[in-house]
């Protein structure tokens, strides 16, 4: 390997998400590029059904923080970015084209979250790459109603991530992964028996971290922390049944 | 700028896909690092929910080739690695640790389908550092259920995406982009008028190489060999009662 190439996977090798921005601004011609570069990428059939919102107005990020749980990134970062599943300009152009666009349905909504997802994920390293830090929301999809709200999103576009961006002010310890074969199956799937389950997860269940991350919410397990506090069945079910009114109420499911 | 920093922006503006490889093999340290890099990546809560399967052997890439509609890089590629949405590993874990997991649900899939088409551009952006060539193949989410039977994928876990990876054979040209307005918003979403839609289309309306794609398919507008030919309501609709069936055959949907 070239020693650009290793620097290149040294870059991706870095990531860790920030929370903490500096006050420092994003030049308008950095965010031009790092917005040109997010759109170079691969989508299908190069319709480019996705669309890329960048909010950096101080009354905007005010008003989009309760929808991602007001935490502090929103209001604090330089910019936020939210990346939409969007049939609404092809639409748009098929019909004044004598054509007929047939993209109101799942699959439509899922090609254009793809390519919206490529697009997040090229822009986070182009901006990581620049010394920028990036933190991607969830809440995107939980509260997906209220953003299409503030951000006047219009039929066929719905939210599919959040992405904050800025300078680090922070510098924080990378998280921990589990072994890559939790993740990775050669050739076909192997499902996971309760000894290798025991295995992958040992590493995590034996360090001081978790330890004190379940102490401190009065848990049994890490699991528990995952199913009784951060991720529970309730909230996933709520948020389940907002989002599949967001694609209907978006003309995604007719 | 840092020379590095300017080189990895370079890498990523001058993606292509890539559909002809040649015969080299990926070394297995190669692929295994290209892997690590892409489970360093941005995910849910850190759960890593999601999977790769990294099919190499020609039998198997033989029997996945129809569900992608036998696009030949599906054989002739190094490798085809299938990124699904997988609730089925953390699952098992909350079950072994007095947990109870939630995750057999609409938002549960879509927020592991996030990490894993996260994880997979993480990987194809690596790959490409690294002089590798990729193509993304939108056909894992048409014929979801012939890849789960050819991958043995059990319950709650769903392909997303599938990645073709090798050394490229082709030096193809750069697709054309639509100007980055057609795309991206500045604050909130400005709506198209039939104007815009005019001004964003007309470069590409203009070019020989579309001219050529409406009288080989035999159409009047560009728009209309989409609607039409490569991305027709009826087929949109047809993969998406399959992949509805899917998720819920797989547990997405309880």
């Amino acid at each position: 390997m070239e020693p650009q190439d290793i620097e290149l996977l040294r870059v991706l090798n870095r990531h860790r998400s920030i929370r903490k921005y500096t006050k420092e601004k994003i030049a308008p011609e950095l965010m031009n590029q790092l917005l040109e570069t997010a759109c170079r990428t691969s989508n299908t059939g190069n319709m480019q059904a996705y669309g890329i919102v960048v909010t950096t107005d101080d009354g905007l990020k005010k008003r989009l923080s309760p929808a991602h749980f007001n935490q502090p990134m929103v209001v604090e970062a330089a910019a936020v970015l939210t990346f939409c599943a969007d049939f609404n300009r092809f639409t748009k152009w098929c019909r004044q084209r004598k054509a007929d666009p047939g993209y109101d349905n799942l699959q439509s909504f899922l090609t254009s979250a793809i390519d919206a997802l490529i697009a997040a994920q090229t822009f986070c390293i182009a901006a990581e790459s620049q010394g920028l830090g990036i933190c991607y929301l969830g809440t995107a999809t939980y509260n997906a109603e209220a953003i299409i709200d503030i951000l006047n999103l219009p039929e066929l576009v719905v939210p599919i991530t959040t992405v904050t961006v800025g300078y680090p002010e922070e510098t924080s310890e990378q998280t921990d992964r589990l072994p890559p074969n939790a993740v990775v199956h050669r050739e076909q799937y192997a499902d996971f028996t309760p000894e290798t389950i025991d295995e992958l997860y040992r590493e995590k269940e034996q360090s001081d971290f978790y330890a004190k991350f379940v102490t401190e919410n009065n848990k049994e397990t890490i699991a528990q922390v995952f199913t009784d506090v951060r991720y529970p069945r309730k909230n996933n079910e709520l948020f389940s049944d907002k989002y599949l009114e967001v694609l209907k109420q978006q003309g995604f499911l007719k």
